[in-house]
């Protein structure tokens, strides 16, 4: 199997992983390395996170038994993976999405099945439904907001596919606060529905590897049996404890995204030959009618690095654009101007 | 199945999971947090942390390539799992060792065969090479020294059964630096063996998650495939660069561990109804001849903290303590003898 791999070349502008723009303000990372360097390195982190638990189910109004937290969200995935997913097993992604889904797949020899996205590249709820319903199906994932197009799946019809899904249904919502639209409210009604959460967006910690796994609390036990002990450092425990309780920031600077998307959007689809598609999350899937390697390496000439994902299938044509501070949207958006009219 | 799970009541003196005694020292404590503070936490981390793998290779006369870096050792033999075991292929344990590992088989569907160690609790080297070499089998893991017997296996001895292994041959050296002997030296000729090491035991920092395994370059790109993408996180990788440096501390502080460890089994010994077992590690195991839930139970009530191990294999009758400064050690060993008064 191919693993999962990423060159990644020096550039001052670097838009090609969905990072948060704007650093842990520094009080609150004084903070938090204060707090560390009072502590014992000696010692392994607390076996269950008790306090990360109840601060984060708190935050979406669930008990800390609903909450399982991850050296990154990626982790937890896995973990149901592990809990679900044995040789043969189907899983359902709904495709093209973030390629880590099936390379986990591979690794528990899964019987993937792969549906498309339709064209405008929405969800196709219909045929999810359909093959999340037959006999074996032990996981359906969606990504939504979805990396690397931005769609977006409403919870009515992630309710559709959880109702009739004969095993469970993640949700991954790395991307949730660019979007404001989440399943978390079917985990009342659905014991097979599983969110995930992650740090390393709008939270703008994705160098302490965060994230959180929400679920009926005996589904979560089973997870918890299967993720390895001691998952997560005690220093980025710390740190996550201290992130959460930035709400008003972290909402403030998820606003300042969206309406940077906004903008980015609107002068992408005044560049000729350029087709952006709407986004519901930091990013932006764009197709363009010449060579997206070329415009991908001229772009690296100018020091703009993004993500070519011209090989996911449907993307033949497409690259995908992190929305960065204004000044790197605007470095991005020039040198692409200037790309273009470069490149045949 | 039954997770890992660990019952930690509050004790003053805690000699219950083999960790360091001894915090990482203060000042370089401090230089890795100020590197963190200067570090942009938005960012993942380094997609391969090269700098940690030269260093560590280094450390072992390697190059970076034998090198693959985890959030803690155990995530690295996960993955090994992941790479090599499917539904019913064999894997071999030596036993009674780290419950992890038969867990891990557990979650992968595999064949788990165990070889008990011989009386003593030595390894049955014939015994471990005969199973090893059956068709179908996968992996062998090898504890040295053994948790929670303290038991060792030569590097000849380790030859002996990756000569004929059909699969891999994993050596858990999580406490080497207690033992100084290492099957390191069995890479040069050996393709199919596998060293993992962690810098929760004898480096000092359980805290931060971080492990390391060795072995040939072809083998580390397999698992490395397997393993999740950006699986430790900066400030950790951070501290990995740092406390390697650390040679003649850590080897200062093994040192006292081991005499303590000597001190501790002639204090043992001396009292009637006890009898421990040499160690290479940072704990020793050792037998009571009354009843061990009583004897556990009347330590917490004295504030001490050890591990009853009389449910694995062959050591329905014994406990483990961990080697911790002399304070606590001597703690220990008066409310043992205290113990022994009480418990029939």
């Amino acid at each position: 199997m191919h693993g999962y791999t990423l060159v990644q070349p020096a550039c001052p502008v670097k838009l090609n992983q969905n990072e948060c723009p704007f650093d842990v303000p520094d009080e609150i990372k004084r903070e938090v390395l204060d707090e560390a360097m009072g502590r014992n390195w000696g010692r392994y982190p607390d076996f269950v996170p008790t306090e990360v638990k109840t601060r984060l189910g708190e935050r979406h109004g669930l008990g800390p038994d609903h909450i399982l937290v991850g050296n990154g969200s990626n982790e937890l995935i896995q973990a149901t993976f592990l809990a679900a997913v044995g040789r043969g097993d189907r899983v359902v992604l709904s495709v093209p999405t973030f390629t880590v889904y099936a390379l986990m797949n591979t690794v528990m020899d899964g019987d993937l099945c792969q549906v498309l996205l339709k064209e405008g590249l929405t969800f196709d709820v219909d045929r999810l439904a359909e093959e999340g319903a037959k006999p074996g199906t032990k996981l359906v994932i969606l990504c939504s907001p979805n990396n690397p197009t931005g769609s977006m799946i409403t919870p009515e019809e992630v309710a559709r596919i959880a109702t009739t899904a004969t095993g469970l249904v993640v949700v991954d919502e790395a991307y949730f606060e660019f979007c404001g639209v989440s399943s978390i409210g079917l985990l009342e009604h659905f014991s097979n529905v599983i969110i995930t959460r992650t740090f390393s967006k709008a939270l703008g910690a994705a160098g302490l590897r965060l994230g959180y796994l929400m679920a009926h609390p005996d589904l979560v036990q089973e997870i918890e049996k299967v993720k390895l002990p001691y998952n997560v450092n005690l220093i980025s425990l710390i740190a996550a404890k201290r992130i959460i309780q930035e709400q008003a920031l972290i909402e403030e600077r998820s606003a300042f995204i969206c309406s940077e998307r906004q903008r980015v959007f609107d002068q992408l689809e005044a560049i000729s030959g350029i087709r952006p598609y709407p986004s519901y999350a930091n990013f932006i899937l764009f197709e363009v009618d010449r060579s997206v390697h070329a415009i991908f390496q001229w772009l690296i000439e100018q020091g703009v690095l993004i993500r070519d994902v011209s090989r996911y299938p449907m993307l033949d044509k497409a690259m995908r654009v992190t929305i960065g501070t204004r000044e790197e949207n605007e470095a991005f958006l020039e040198s692409l101007r200037e790309v273009v009219r470069i490149v045949e």
